[in-house]
């Protein structure tokens, strides 16, 4: 993990897997490129922030967050915005992905700290954005600090989606577990479940898993309940995008029916994740909006380094970009304040970490 | 459906969406160029004909039986082998796919024949050959004819693999029963499932319901889950490759996985199949050989027409070709001698149909 950042009137300067901003100078890695490319895109506009999150080149759920304040910083930094118009480019990066909790955080408290000044202070600008970028470190290495506990020696695990160091700053949350698994020496491996239709599990998770000498098997989503029949899973870790106050959970498309599988064949399902991603302000998870993307994401293999046609033309598809969890199929919250359950399971704990 | 036949001194000419063989010429439709392409393959060979299988050129659990009797009889018109020769092409092409279990029947039925024999009886070999193509037509009609009773109006459907127009002569199996619940004026609309690696659903199904002008929607093979959790899916209708005596399905990796979210949202889960892929010969689905296929068409996109990298170098994948799904998940067989239950809720009713 390479990570550093330094203040200096203001200035900040910052280098990590998947993000690079230095004197002025902001640079996201496209995400959609890999693992054919290690290609940088410079982020000069609002609408080049909002293009990179919203087509995905820029994603984790707490990395869009990151990325999206830091822009803010350049922009309060370069253009000396109004109040008014500070708040509205935030309100527009907010926009990009609706269902990520990190993001509009991020950008509502941003928008508060504005609102409550008569002209923009950047110093608290820069503070916010700051401060998620060290939480991010944080976060993820108290994650896998707790996790330790639940990962017994030669683990097989399962993981979904990409939830490692192209995340953010740290380690990741699900990545973060496996990885604090493998270098404490439990000789565990790892069943990558690819994620369509984006592939994260295949083009980024993979990549890491390779990057990190970490043992691991790639597989089409529809293998790991083949795989749970016959015994040679031990157990699922996966992130979140939003939990909502009851404990269901709001992650990748395909995270409920991996819950389902694990659930029938009695095998833990764990949801790694920051503090940050509770969201008490949906109570269940019907109350999280879930943002569909366009159905070309189906009926094309479509990357940054190729747009395949996989069905008839004019082909219509169904392509909802997260499901919901409920908290009833969640064995326990891996989260930076520590293990928890779901609320049913013991209100009080659940209420001495998330209330 | 277009298909016909005639014998005039065992020359034989026959038709369907996905072989011909006219005047000693043998063809068959490249389902891998599909739905970029029509691209008819001419078989001259054995090795052709077990190429053809192996890449899925040639596919569909009974086609590739019917596809391959029929190479048999082009086989003992032209060359007019020994019966060793005969014997041991029917044995090396039976080889191509372990699970399917048609292929092996007809293979062995006509070895069988041929070995009762001093010289190779040729009309023995068309006769099978045509039964075996005839009976594809009948089950298919028959199948979907008792299918009625099970399918309300409005039902949507989930589907998957491809098991339709284009897995033999007759109109299929699971698109048989969706082909007539839609021809019968119910309304019925169609969640069509890609099915990674090979993405039948989105390559073939897809094309097939455009052409039949059937209503559905594309989906990931990971969305299933949500839809059933929604409240979308009324029933779930598949093929199968081969089914062992207790009544356990072996069909197309993914189809377990399904089993179970239809058995956890209370969703009927229907296999429609030929009483020919009972086979008595697996006493229980573990008896039943999984073919594990090259970690190539999951580390990459693999069709007849784009061959794209998905994955980091060297990566290691698990490719299981199929799973089992065991009868307790299974509401009911939907077969050509009629609807039948699950052993253990009827010994009586299954012994009737298929002992």
């Amino acid at each position: 993990m390479k990570s550093e950042h330094h203040t200096n009137n203001n200035m900040i300067n910052l280098d990590c897997m998947c993000l690079k901003y230095y004197n002025g100078k902001l640079e996201v890695l496209d995400q959609t490129m890999l693992p054919h490319a290690e290609k940088w895109l410079i982020i000069d506009t609002a609408e080049d922030m909002y293009t990179a999150i919203k087509d995905l080149k820029v994603r984790g759920a707490s990395f869009i967050g990151i990325a999206a304040g830091i822009y803010m910083v350049k922009y309060a930094l370069e253009s000396a915005p109004s109040i008014d118009n500070f708040c509205d480019t935030a309100k527009y990066l907010e926009s990009s992905r609706p269902t990520a909790v990190h993001l509009s955080m991020t950008m509502q408290k941003m928008t508060k700290v504005a609102r409550l000044e008569v002209k923009l202070n950047i110093s608290h600008i820069v503070k916010i954005a700051l401060q998620h970028y060290q939480e991010d470190i944080d976060v993820s290495l108290a994650i896998a600090d707790y996790s330790s506990g639940l990962v017994s020696a030669n683990s097989r695990i399962l993981t979904y989606c990409n939830t490692g160091n192209l995340t953010g700053p740290g380690i990741g949350s699900a990545i973060g577990v496996i990885r604090n698994a493998h270098t404490t020496g439990k000789n565990i491996s790892v069943y990558v479940s690819e994620t369509r239709p984006l592939l994260q599990g295949s083009r980024l998770t993979a990549w890491e898993m390779a990057k990190l000498n970490i043992p691991f098997e790639l597989i089409c989503d529809n293998t790991a309940g083949y795989l749970m029949s016959r015994g040679l899973i031990d157990l699922v870790v996966v992130g979140a995008d939003r939990i909502a106050y009851n404990g269901d959970v709001a992650n990748k498309i395909g995270t409920y029916s991996l819950a389902v599988l694990a659930k029938y064949h009695n095998i833990p399902f764990y949801v790694a994740v920051s503090h940050t991603a509770f969201d008490c302000g949906a109570k269940v998870g019907s109350d999280i909006i879930i943002e569909q993307r366009s159905p070309i994401e189906v009926t094309n293999i479509v990357t940054g380094f190729a747009n395949v046609q996989i069905s008839v033309d004019n082909c219509t598809a169904n392509n909802p970009a997260f499901d919901v969890t409920p908290h009833e199929l969640i064995t326990a919250y891996i989260t930076d304040y520590g293990i928890t359950h779901p609320k049913g399971n013991s209100q009080q704990e659940w209420e001495r970490l998330f209330v």
